[in-house]
């Protein structure tokens, strides 16, 4: 078997130039699912990714309806009953290339640049996705087996939230049955340090509106006697913080499960102290409760961020006018043991009671909202996993906590019982969701020989 | 006199359905001073209304460049050197046409409904412009002469500030000599009350953006540990108003000329009350300085809007994201005897002072701003409108202040020492700058026969 595993590593060196070649090829395609425009690009880019698990092997490969874009499947089923199955996870959508001017090339022209692959999704997660399959190629194509069951889910509604996933999964339970899913969106701390995570935050999105004159009026006439919805807007948002960072939305904080001393002395070690954040985000300075260290705040912390805010006219155009409507779109970032209706009942309280009378306010969710999740870190495939990124690193996996949720990984764990192996090869510095999104290509390339590895281990369990 | 007064009445009368063609015809031309790629739209409202002022009888006319778009001049100066002499003010330019789904017709294919015309420009101030040209021409065409000399200025660039107006003001000084202008910009109180306009407010406009991290950064990764740029300016924001809507900003108020009885109770008799500014912005409630009345709010005392604001995406990609950046476009109204640099600095103060270490901020001015007007409301000029208003209304003209700044008032009286007699056909629901801008026209009909009456008077002063 360790002769087999060598095989297929050596597959996957001889091949990493084309690995790269497929990737730049993925990553030109716009798949972009939050755009109904893109919806051909979307489909375009599942296409792909069907050829590409077919050439690695992969049986029984096809796209699968749902109500929006559609999800991916292909398995290999050979090893025989007494393998464990593992479902693979990835998604071939991404987001949006806002803010053109600050790419330094086009994103949907993927170029190498130094170490790095630079363009829309080479990291989240079209360059994992691949990672995955290309991984099964290096067993399939270097050997002509492999040491256990897999089985392929693709889905292209990861960037809105996964919206129609759900329905897909309860409607195609056998399909999908499997005894873990190993999901390579979840990233890892330093290119040196190679991670498993084992907590996720949930979150819900909220968008609040407040209107005053029935229509924009003019700041001079009116001015001084309407309450501007904008200013209203504003007051609101800046009352749902004090000011050390709390979130002030009453009972916010009620069901908030209290990190363990153990907990906080284990992510006290990893790398991400302030300085990290700094350098990652170029912020002058960082901001949040005083008693948790930055990393706890974005991971173990429940938090209300804006978004996005919108009144009045923007660009060339100088209007004299009171905006009738002021619009925000609100993020809530729950942790154990939150519930995401009671965190929006909790906004609402606020609004109700916080919002005057000069002003009409309404809110409503932008999307169904997730709870956060902590896994077991006990298990024999986590082991697995542990093992094949040790050998591959030579350095112990960190254990991480990230403030990202997945709603996949709980809506597996929901409807089918099945549990989700995180990790990645995703760097906090790939400018994921913004501009000039990179993937460290070393990185990558090492990620795929610890899934050559951990499909070997995870058959010995 | 009188039986010539009572031709060029007859005339207008006789030429009213042509007055509203041509006026529907000018509304017509798309003339967005504001925009770049409208500049042709711009320069053809100028041609269009040089040749209704060579149709109405003006000699001289002609368009006079300058660095913007141009000045339209026309003069006829042949009632002698014992007669006053006359400037019109008009503009021929218009606001965008935003938010087109709220438009009722197309705002660049004027309709009469019921007794409106609804289109962009039609009461700000095309209307009120052809109003003033309509009246030399019932003169000029219904008699043969005027009873006094007129002059006319009509500009494009009144919706962007008027922004080269002073320099050619400046440079145009013997051109445009004359006893006083005559300015239909200023509107009046309801279809019954005619008014004159004797106070203005002045103003600015600051643009503020707060930043914080480099670039967009995922919310969950950063959210809870980085100051969101669109909070943090919302935080500032919030600031800048006390919970009785008075603004905070240190000294903002210090060289505020109060209001003296006699003229509280004179507005206090208009019939812009509570109910009025309800009914014409559709607002919930009223808000402001409790001590004042909603009329003294928006005419007498100093204000601070939020005119736009925008941070994040907008529109249909959903990013979970925080913004890097935030910006807000803010306005100041100015009352006598506020000083608009004074006002910016106080602004900046304020910044220095409050804006938190944890993001960068800057601020700059999006206007050159301009101080409040107040003028002698006894006069000969303005006796002899409100003579010609009382006899085409029947009623005793209201003065008012007004809310809004009129540049070229300031840039007359600054630089010519030139008074303007501000009136104006316009009603406070015409939804000037907003969608279905509109104008009463049995009241713009009756402002044509007070201008033609007016003439007269000002001939016997």
């Amino acid at each position: 078997m360790i002769e087999a595993e060598n095989l297929a590593l050596q597959y996957a060196r001889d091949n990493a130039a084309r690995f790269l070649e497929d990737l730049k090829a993925l990553c030109a395609i716009p798949s972009i699912s939050s755009i109904p425009a893109h919806a051909g690009e979307v489909h375009r880019a599942a296409e792909w990714v069907a050829e590409a698990l077919r050439q690695a092997g992969l049986e029984q490969v096809r796209l699968l309806p749902t109500e929006g874009h559609p999800v991916l499947y292909g398995e290999w089923l050979h090893a025989g009953p007494s393998q464990p199955t593992i479902l693979f996870y990835g998604h071939y959508d991404v987001q949006p290339a806002l803010d053109l001017e600050a790419w330094e090339s086009p994103p949907f022209e993927p170029r190498v640049r130094g170490e790095d692959l630079v363009g829309r999704g080479a990291s989240d997660m079209k360059g994992q996705t691949l990672a995955e399959i290309d991984a099964i190629a290096s067993w399939l194509r270097g050997t002509t087996s492999l040491p256990l069951n897999v089985k392929f889910l693709v889905e292209g509604e990861e960037e809105i939230g996964s919206r129609h996933l759900r329905k897909f999964i309860q409607s195609h339970a056998e399909l999908l049955a499997c005894d873990a899913a190993f999901n390579g969106d979840a990233g890892m701390v330093t290119p040196e340090l190679p991670s498993i995570t084992y907590g996720l935050r949930g979150g819900l999105r909220v968008e609040v509106t407040v209107s005053g004159p029935t229509h924009d009026v003019h700041s001079g006439t009116f001015g001084g006697t309407l309450h501007n919805p904008a200013q209203a807007l504003i007051e609101l948002i800046a009352g749902m913080h004090d000011a050390h960072g709390r979130v002030t939305l009453p009972g916010f904080y009620d069901r908030v499960r209290q990190l363990e001393a153990d907990e906080r002395a284990s992510l006290a070690l990893l790398p991400m102290d302030e300085k990290f954040f700094l350098s990652q985000s170029g912020a002058p300075a960082l901001w949040g409760e005083p008693e948790y260290t930055p990393l706890e705040r974005t991971t173990a912390r429940p938090t209300l961020e804006v978004l996005s805010f919108h009144a009045g006219l923007a660009g060339e155009g100088v209007l004299n006018i009171v905006p009738a409507q002021a619009k925000a779109a609100l993020s809530m970032r729950l942790v154990p043991d939150q519930e995401p209706e009671a965190s929006y009942q909790s906004l609402i309280n606020y609004l109700q009671t916080q919002a005057p009378s000069t002003v009409h306010w309404e809110a409503h969710r932008l999307n169904n909202g997730g709870r956060a999740s902590l896994l077991d870190r006990h298990t024999p495939l986590v082991k697995a996993l542990d093992q094949a990124l040790e050998e591959t690193w030579g350095v112990h996996p960190a254990y991480i906590r990230i403030g990202g949720g997945i709603p996949v990984v709980a809506q597996l764990q929901e409807e089918l019982g099945i549990p989700s192996i995180l990790t990645g090869f995703g760097l906090p510095d790939d400018h994921i969701h913004g501009p000039n999104e990179k993937l460290h290509l070393p990185t990558w390339h090492k990620g795929i020989e610890a899934i050559i590895r951990f499909l070997k281990r995870a058959s010995q369990v």
